[in-house]
């Protein structure tokens, strides 16, 4: 298989060498052969090239089984008036790419409950697959500026909507078969949209239990009862939010995958971070978003499910025993970590 | 003082009449004559003059002192797709009153830690006034709809973000002079608009410290760190995400007041909590969030700032000695909270 992978800026590098050490462990022992074909994206792409998404990058990935990418960003790049910004290369990215459903997994791990934000006895249970539109939205719609006004046009067709939402019922008949849609149809228009072909897909699985909930009230009850969730499916900016708060009760940012995927097989995979530049380099940064993240590449691109389980199981060994990184309230750097999971991974 | 009190659907009725019986009792106190005209609004004012927001409403806000509001809504009237809805007839009246700035106090009783659900050390400290913009960007801004694509615009002019950023910074120098502004500005126009207007005006308030969060990450810092914010100040959107949010942290949604003022003297002031259909006319829901926003009335619309003190401390005493209402674990009835704060302001 051919995985394309884009470090990035930041701890990008760092995390990416990691988890292809991993993917790498994997395949040694399981006997596959993974070629991994390195490119550029973000400000270290725009430094290079002059562009976030150089042509090079798109076309590698659009002929690759699966991209890993790290992170994008940082000081150097971040006046949100330049004319070429990283975050262009990540979304003219997951565009090109169509990975319209980006998938990310929330579960808290019991030894690192403590970090947590939120009171331990609410934490009890907590298992949600956020399902996310990515390629729609006030992300990509039209916007204008003039000197003194500002628009952003959010929009959504009904197929865009309903692609999402089979996948999200799809996902939740695999799982508890409880699928929570959150929009805010008392106010949006495009929500209206969204959630009339929610509605009308739920009767393409009536084994699936589907709720609507406005945005603002999920805000809430996944902090009062995250536990009650299975899938969450929502629109591109609603789901920045929600699973940025989400990643929040987790205790550390560091741990979290994510999957975006789309109808062809090439998916891109990457860990909820950022570039994190102030520990950039340090050799400090945790890997395990990262290497969950190759986890989730295995699964959904290479239909390869045992060796993903092996992985997810070799972190929770890792994060239940040890070494924690420091943003989990340890001493370990990035290659403690990674040479923890090897070894729980033999 | 003329007060209009629009007691709406569900529990409004219920808290309004709370809280005027707190406003006659001060007035009572201190020798002020309030008079108090009630008016319809929401799904009431739907079932009797087939309009959410009724001529003689309009008129008789736009003549008060203040407005009192309890709250909209109910499944009654909950279709997203009918013509006319509750919720329009709050969305009117913000408008008309032009109300651009909504004042959302954060704070956690000490009384009251055990029911957030944050660890209670996370709750130290906190003190957070958000200022969420009420009369601009996706909420009023042109919509579309065919069978097949929905869009809303989000739209902002500079003047819009002035006032409201002028407004905040206001209300920072009269606190611990800082503000933190949230936007999305590495994606949304608006979002560049924003910032770079809410740049320009903290050059007229230097002795306040100025930082700009991405909106996805204040939705994490807000539960990791919510002390370290005083005033926060956002678009109408991510305002009413990010205080629901925050209003989550108070434990109970019916603690927390509102205040939304514009140029004119006339302000209106209304309880986060929603209609409570479940609980609506029980005499069980929680009177605090409409009285304290009856303080905020006293202080913004009347310039009673020792009344607004008054109503405050007592609530204060209320909360630490009990009675407490259902949603904060006891068994006390509206009526029964009425009463303990009517003896705490004697
Ligand atoms: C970097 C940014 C454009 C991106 C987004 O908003 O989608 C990030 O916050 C994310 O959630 O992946
Ligand atoms: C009822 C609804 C339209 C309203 C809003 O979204 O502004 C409410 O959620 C609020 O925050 O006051």
């Amino acid at each position: 298989a051919r995985i394309v992978t884009l470090p990035g800026d930041g701890v990008g590098p760092e995390v990416t060498a990691a988890a292809v050490a991993v993917l790498q462990a994997v395949a040694g022992h399981y006997g596959h052969e993974f070629t991994f074909d390195e490119q550029l994206i973000g400000g270290c792409a725009i430094d290079a090239t002059g562009e976030p998404l150089p042509a090079a990058t798109l076309a590698a990935c659009k002929q690759a089984d699966a991209v890993l990418l790290g992170a994008v960003g940082g000081p150097k790049w971040s006046d949100p008036n330049a004319p070429v910004r990283p975050e262009q290369g990540l979304l003219g990215l997951r565009a090109a790419l169509g990975v319209y459903a980006n998938l990310r997994p929330l579960q808290v791990h019991p030894a690192l409950a403590d970090l947590s934000p939120l009171k331990n006895e609410r934490l009890q249970g907590v298992d949600v697959l956020f399902v996310r539109e990515l390629t729609g939205g006030a992300y990509f719609g039209a916007k204008t500026r003039t000197d003194d006004t500002a628009t952003d046009e959010c929009k959504y067709t009904v197929a865009e909507v309903e692609r999402v939402a089979r996948r999200a019922f799809a996902l939740a008949r695999g799982r508890r078969k409880q699928l929570t849609s959150v929009d805010k149809a008392n106010v949006l228009e495009t929500s209206r949209l969204w959630r009339s072909t929610v509605q009308r897909i739920a009767t393409e699985f009536p084994d699936v239990k589907v709720e609507h909930q406005l945005v603002d009230s999920m805000a809430m009850l996944l902090l009062s009862q995250p536990s009650r969730y299975d899938v969450v499916v929502t629109e591109n900016l609603f789901g920045d939010i929600l699973t940025d708060e989400a990643a929040a009760l987790a205790g550390s940012l560091g741990l979290l995958p994510s999957a975006s995927l789309g109808e062809s097989r090439v998916g891109l995979y990457e860990p909820i971070h950022g570039s994190a530049p102030d520990i950039a380099g340090k050799g400090v940064a945790n890997p395990v978003g990262t290497i969950l993240s190759a986890a989730l590449l295995l699964r959904h691109s290479l239909q390869l499910e045992a060796e993903a389980v092996a992985i997810e199981a070799a972190i929770d060994r890792v994060l239940s025993d040890g070494p924690h990184s420091r943003d989990i309230g340890g001493q370990a750097g990035t290659q403690d970590v990674l040479d923890a999971v090897l070894q729980a991974l033999d």
